[in-house]
């Protein structure tokens, strides 16, 4: 690859606050990029570069999925419109207790093909045996937030809790410099982590700077539990235990308060707003609006494929501003560009990469491009709206992290993804047969 | 093409109510399903036939997008998350005004490429210049109920009222007898439609036994309007009128008492919710559970493009399932295969094809193909899931209506899809052109 050169396209959207650039190019150096503007400008102002052209295609900021668990992609659709209880005790919880490293890699692989393939260059991974998730991005090129799944019963992927923390720590050594991969510290959530295990959970993040991120606030129930457990609600709790602060990552935030609303904002904290797994679960739907009005950092997840069934952030963004529009009886709200924003510079904000998330001088040569060329996406009357509200996985042609090509017109190049279908298409008749093995409830 | 036929795949799933068939084939003849079953004991039973095999594919009943207006893929993302008047009446209304035949026309061609990439093969259709969207339907192959959109009004269509009638009249004489079309009668909505009119629509249905499709109870004003103007809310309104039946086809519905929804089952009146549109437009979210509950006939619509922003059924039934468990806060409401339903037989039966929406012996091979050679459709654990929760546009392989192959392998044959793609562009020109023009409001 050049170190330099020219990437044109017809259409350049560069960020959620600027206005598209029709025929537009973005000079790219040793990974970031260095200019952009006017295609004639560029090549007038550097000429002789090489020029990389797209085509009929819009470039846009690679999109942060700021909460996931990838490697469930091998439970996808394993068992759906069932209450959470019989979902996890019947089918998963039996399914995990056998999880090996091997699953959770192809699992993780086969996630990564499809963000790739839904224009996705970032995401923050939580699951068990998250070595194996970190290998699959440093093998497939993809940037990430990742860490283990940290609660205080025995896990099968470490064994006991201080296990556990012992690897997180390990982790957070290690990957210290690595520039595309941040450790993050990984409690599940309150009702499995003591306050005991939070304060360690604490500590290890204030020694290295890590990010925290947990499940906060996701359902009625949780917080009915937090409340007669502990006497107070998942956000006063965090606070009490000095969580709360713009290191705190935290998922879901589906049942907050006025009062809390404002507690995460004054205090930094930022949210991953999952709305199609809340509403399949039945858990609910975050109140966004208010979080922005009240300057809460609000980015978009897709949560796990077992509980979405898919991890295309393009299809997010747009339910995310579908269902606010249709509850509020309001078409103005939650604007195209607002959810752009969620998933985009407020993702990378939020896991530690504040250089990603947007097409200008000094960021990260991390993009993607829509494939202009689709009956689907024609005809373009406004960039935005298509890229927001019509546009689908599957419609990326062509995506890039750090200025390296991972997937080029349609085919993904730095891993062999037929033999990933092949590998979870495995997986899954092994899943069947541990559960057809399973007492029956 | 041979008049008699096996085709098999990986995966059938004959109808929302039946089990999926691994390693299936079916026997089509002259157009229609004769038999299906274990591809084995087809092959076994008719030896010597030829098997066309569409090797790791799930082969569904084609869907039925039972409420449309295909042509307004010419405005798709002219301006989104505007209220509702001032997206009509600063964009739609003034470039509507400017309608050609040839727009409706060229939208329409887009429209069934996109519906044939979702695995849609039958639409309902109102909208203005409807002529030329039969010319559209009669070329590409596609399944459809069509009428003009009539509206006291004059209409840059057919100009007066008695035109638009009359020319109703004539549709559904010239096309008694075609296999593919239904001419369905259209007045737009109570708000657009005086009484007189909408008792000149009866007749003319009751004439030649046609279905009456209307806009109903879509929005808090309509309700409100209706009740100022008339002293009765909409579907009393229809009552009155006479026109509550098994022939009345009522798109969105969301704004229904108990009362009205009781009579609307009890009056075998057909719904197509739109939850989509719906959300989009800011105007809530139909009870479907209760109509379903109360043995409403409810099918699944995209409404049109302009408010969508897209005419993909597949996601549009996960749209539906979800939003439902969000807001009821349970993950059991509206199952995958109730809604599968909807965007299936129920939507056949309600634009009067009985013949359609399953694949079963006596049936139309109405018939799509799902790609699992997909990431995004990778483990199968369970085709139904897989179909309704995950599957997009773009991951439809192959369609057939009648027997006829419409796409093969992700071609379109019946039409140049490309050269669409590029007559609309040309058209979003000149609708850029128009509003550049328009007075500043």
């Amino acid at each position: 690859m050049d170190k330099k050169f020219l990437l044109a396209a017809k259409w350049i959207l560069p960020a959620w606050d600027r206005e598209p650039i029709k025929d537009g190019a973005l000079l790219i150096r040793d990974g970031k990029i260095e200019s952009l503007g006017p295609r004639e400008e560029l090549v007038a102002q550097h000429p002789g570069l090489p020029v990389e052209d797209l085509g009929e295609a819009l470039i846009f900021p690679g999109l942060i999925n700021a909460h996931t668990h990838a490697s469930m992609t091998i439970f996808r659709g394993l068992a759906d419109d069932l209450p959470l209880m019989t979902w996890l005790q019947e089918y998963i919880f039996p399914v995990e207790s056998h999880l090996k490293g091997e699953w959770v890699y192809w699992g993780a692989r086969l996630a990564i093909a499809e963000m790739i393939r839904a224009g996705v260059t970032c995401f923050c991974d939580m699951y068990l045996f998250e070595p194996w998730v970190i290998r699959a991005v440093e093998e497939t090129g993809l940037r990430a937030a990742l860490g283990e799944g940290l609660f205080d019963f025995p896990s099968p992927g470490y064994g006991p809790l201080e296990k556990g923390l012992a690897l997180t720590e390990d982790l957070l050594q290690s990957y210290e410099k690595h520039p595309r991969i941040n450790i993050i510290v990984c409690p599940h959530a309150v009702y499995t982590c003591s306050p005991e295990t939070l304060k360690k959970v604490r500590e290890i993040a204030e020694r290295h700077e890590a990010i925290i991120h947990i499940h906060l606030s996701e359902t009625e129930d949780e917080v009915q539990q937090c409340l007669e457990r502990y006497g107070r609600r998942p956000v006063a709790h965090l606070r009490e235990l000095g969580l709360l602060n713009k290191s705190l990552h935290i998922a879901h935030a589906v049942e907050l308060t006025e009062e809390e609303i404002e507690l995460l904002a004054s205090t930094g904290v930022s949210v991953a707003h999952c709305p199609e797994s809340n509403l399949k679960l039945g858990s609910g739907v975050a109140r966004i609006p208010e979080m922005i009005a009240a300057g809460v950092k609000v980015s978009l997840g897709t949560d796990g494929p077992a509980s979405n069934n898919d991890l295309d952030l393009l299809s997010e963004m747009r339910t995310a501003a579908l269902i606010q529009k249709g509850l509020r009886r309001d078409p103005t709200v939650l604007p195209a560009k607002e959810v752009f924003r969620m998933a985009t510079e407020a993702g990378a904000r939020a896991l530690g990469f504040p250089h990603c998330g947007r097409l200008e001088p000094g960021y990260q040569a991390d993009l993607a491009a829509l494939d202009l060329e689709t009956t689907s996406l024609t005809p373009v009357h406004d960039p935005l709206s298509l890229l927001v509200y019509s546009a689908r996985a599957g419609e990326v042609s062509d995506l890039m992290v750090e200025g390296r090509w991972l997937m080029r017109e349609g085919r993904i190049l730095t891993f062999d993804e037929k033999e990933t279908r092949t590998q979870v298409t495995l997986i899954a008749e092994e899943i069947q047969a541990l559960l057809r093995e399973r007492p029956t409830p």
